[in-house]
Formats: structure tokens, C-alpha cells, sequence
């Protein structure tokens, strides 16, 4: 089936404390989005890219692109006022039955198989949401009281959220509600139940200085790997 | 009041894939226990430390308490099989009132203020146990099903656990329970509710080798600030 991957890096990075927004950040000399691309091209040859950018960062994007030799592959679109906005625009051109990965232009570690894995869960079910499990002890808070929760029972949601053109195309042209903090969210919303699958610690989002250091780790660790 | 930390230190580090246990992993040329330490000693000059080290491990516990020039305000003492029964026996010499940190040797990055934030909440309230918020969407799994967590009401704890002796100690006196997974729960199971309070998002555990990376970053940025 087709594989279209809508990858939202609509952001302006204020949080980071920098002139660049956080997904043009270099790291090892390449910028954040480089590498959320680079997975996602060379996950499946026929995958195209619809990739959200702010405006003014347009010819970025594109310089990008040239990077990695992708221009045909990779459409760029200007993004909304949030996230749910801006999915809604990347996903006006899909019209044919596509498998659909929304994706955080910053998390920016996704790795080949978990692209692979995402794909095969939303053939077979019509989704695939990773997550991984807790690795502190969590508590739920209502009112003044809280409770322990069950560490193996807690999900840390992550990107690419994926999913069957049939299943979020609907769902996105409900009218936007605050509660719609993620792509499961709206689809849920609509009334359709989503399916988990093993995400991958590693699949980090920028958003601290702190998370580029550990990016920097991830890629050493990646580049012995492959050595060895 | 008295003011006694004990910092369990006692596990042997398998996880890390290291022969040295991560509690005496070198950071910036200073093992990750002597930061722990040092951040103690320094958030009180009437704190005392009893330490629970491996039985093999007391020499090197001996030498950062040397490092620190501090033999006389720390204790070590052998561990025990769980972290509970590591605990039971720190709190054994424990005779008059104070107040009791329960702390994880590998958080190495606990600051002052939140010590002194611990010890404050602990007075009034009879107990502190520092938690943060959770920065990623969360979903609770139940058999099949899972929902949406409002992250808001998702709290990720941390140490030091923070109880007047009064509290902690009869608490300590219970059947060792699987469900006691830190010292909160501990307390819990005995009747008496603990009360959280904010933790600090670079309290982090050196669990996986990135955390030590993690933690240098932390250390550098520290180290500008006082320097700025």
C-alpha cells in the first residue's frame, strides 16, 4: 500500500532558548529534521513525505531535501495554528488508500524498524500507536489524593503514530477540541479504538539542550554499532 | 531537628553492562556516589549519612567519605536483600527523633534546594516525596484497553523520601510486601498518606549508560552558572 508520512515541524523552538528552532538544530553537523527524514526515506523506497514547516523556513526545508538527494519525495506545506491544524493540512492531498504515519519532526532518533513495525501493525489492525513503558515509579493525582500506579500498566506515548487513510481521514474533519493532544486522540474522538504497539526508548523528542546531548550519544552508539 | 539521609547505594550495577557498580562510575573524574554525598553534606552541616553499600564496596565507600573529608558524619553499612530490607537496617541506629531522607545513591544530581525543600515540607507535614510531571502523553493500560491519562495528573516520583522518624519508623516495622516499591508505599501500606512535593527534572537516576552523559551536561551547565 502507499506510505505517507505527514511529519510536523511546524515549531519555532522558543522553549529551547534559541534563534533556531529546535528541528533545524545541528547535530553532528546535520540538522535535527536530517535525521527524522533520513528514517523515514529509507524506510520504504516508495514512502513519500509531506513535511509541515513554519512559513519562513520554507527554503530550509528544501535545502534539506537536496541533502538528501529527495526533492521528488519530500512535499513541503506551510503549517496551522496547532498540531491538529497543521495534520489536517498535510493530510488534504492524500486521496488515495494510503498507510498514513504522523510524526514529530524532532524525534528525530526514529529508527528504520519501528517505521516497519508501525507499518505492518496498521495493516493489520488499523493502527499502531508506540509506546514504551514506565521506567520510574508514577502516581495519579486526583484532587489532594494520589495512587500509585502500576509501573507496567503506565505507556509513554511516541511518534509515528500510524494509521489507515480510512480510519484517521475521518477523523480529521471533526471540528478541533482542545482535548486532542495527539493523532490516537482525535481518532478515538471519532469513535474508532486504537492499537499500541513496542516503542523504542531511544525515540527521543528535542524539546531540552539536554535531549541534543543525548541524540549526540544515540548516533555515536548507532555509528559503533554499524562499525563493529 | 536531627537530620539523617540514608543513601542506599547497595546494588551492583549488572544492568549497565559495567564490572564497576554504577554508584562508583567516574563523572568528570569523580565517582557518581561522591556528588550524591557531597550534595547532602553540603544541604545541612548537622545532616548525618549512614550509607548502605555491597559488603565488597565498603573500602571504596570509606575513600569518597575521605574524598569529602567527611569519615565522621558518614556511617556505612551492609545491604540487604531488597531495597526495603536495605532501608530496615539503615534505620536501625535511628533513636531519637529527626528527619529521614530516603535517598537513591544514583540519583547524583539532587541539589541542595531540594533537600532543604524536603526538609521544610517533612517538618510541617510529616512527609515529602519529591515528584515532577510528566512531560510526555501517558495512556494506562487496563488487560486490552488503555485511556488517555491527563498529564497533568501524571506525577513521575523521585527521591529523597522525606518522613519524620515518627512516621517512617513503626512504618518499617511491617512484613516485607512485594508492593513496596519505594519508601511512600511502605508508609501507605501502614496507614498513614505521605504528601508529594515538587521534585526536579535534573534528579535524574543513572540507570542506562546515557544517563551518565546526561548528567555531565548537567554538571557542565552548573558548573557555567556559577561561573556567569
Amino acid at each position: 500500500m502507499k506510505k505517507i508520512a505527514v511529519i510536523v515541524a511546524g515549531g519555532s523552538g522558543r522553549r529551547m532558548g534559541n534563534a533556531v528552532p529546535k528541528q533545524f538544530l545541528l547535530l553532528k553537523g546535520k540538522p535535527v529534521l536530517w535525521y527524522t527524514l533520513d528514517s523515514f526515506l529509507r524506510s520504504y523506497s516508495d514512502m513519500q513525505i509531506i513535511l509541515v514547516l513554519p512559513d519562513e523556513y520554507a527554503a530550509h526545508g528544501k535545502e534539506i531535501a537536496a541533502m538528501l538527494n529527495a526533492a521528488e519525495r519530500i512535499t513541503a506545506i506551510p503549517g496551522g495554528n496547532t498540531r491538529f491544524h497543521s495534520v489536517q493540512k498535510g493530510l488534504q492531498s492524500v486521496k488515495d488508500d494510503a498507510v498514513i504515519f504522523v510524526h514529530d519532526g524532532v524525534r528525530c532518533m526514529v529508527s528504520v524498524p519501528l517505521i516497519q513495525r508501525c507499518y505492518t501493525q496498521a495493516l493489520e489492525k488499523g493502527s499502531a500507536i508506540p509506546a514504551v513503558a514506565a521506567t520510574d515509579s508514577i502516581r495519579i493525582i486526583n484532587g489532594v489524593y494520589h495512587h500509585v500506579e502500576d509501573r507496567q500498566q503506565v505507556r509513554i506515548v511516541q511518534t509515528p503514530q500510524t494509521f489507515l487513510s480510512s480510519i484517521i481521514l475521518p477523523a480529521f474533519t471533526q471540528e478541533y477540541d482542545e482535548a486532542f493532544t495527539d493523532e490516537a486522540t482525535v481518532v478515538e474522538a471519532y469513535g474508532t479504538a486504537v492499537f499500541l504497539t513496542e516503542g523504542e526508548y531511544d525515540n527521543i523528542k528535542i524539546t531540552r539542550p539536554v535531549d541534543m546531548v543525548i541524540a549526540e550519544k544515540i548516533i555515536e552508539d548507532r555509528s559503533a554499532l554499524e562499525q563493529s
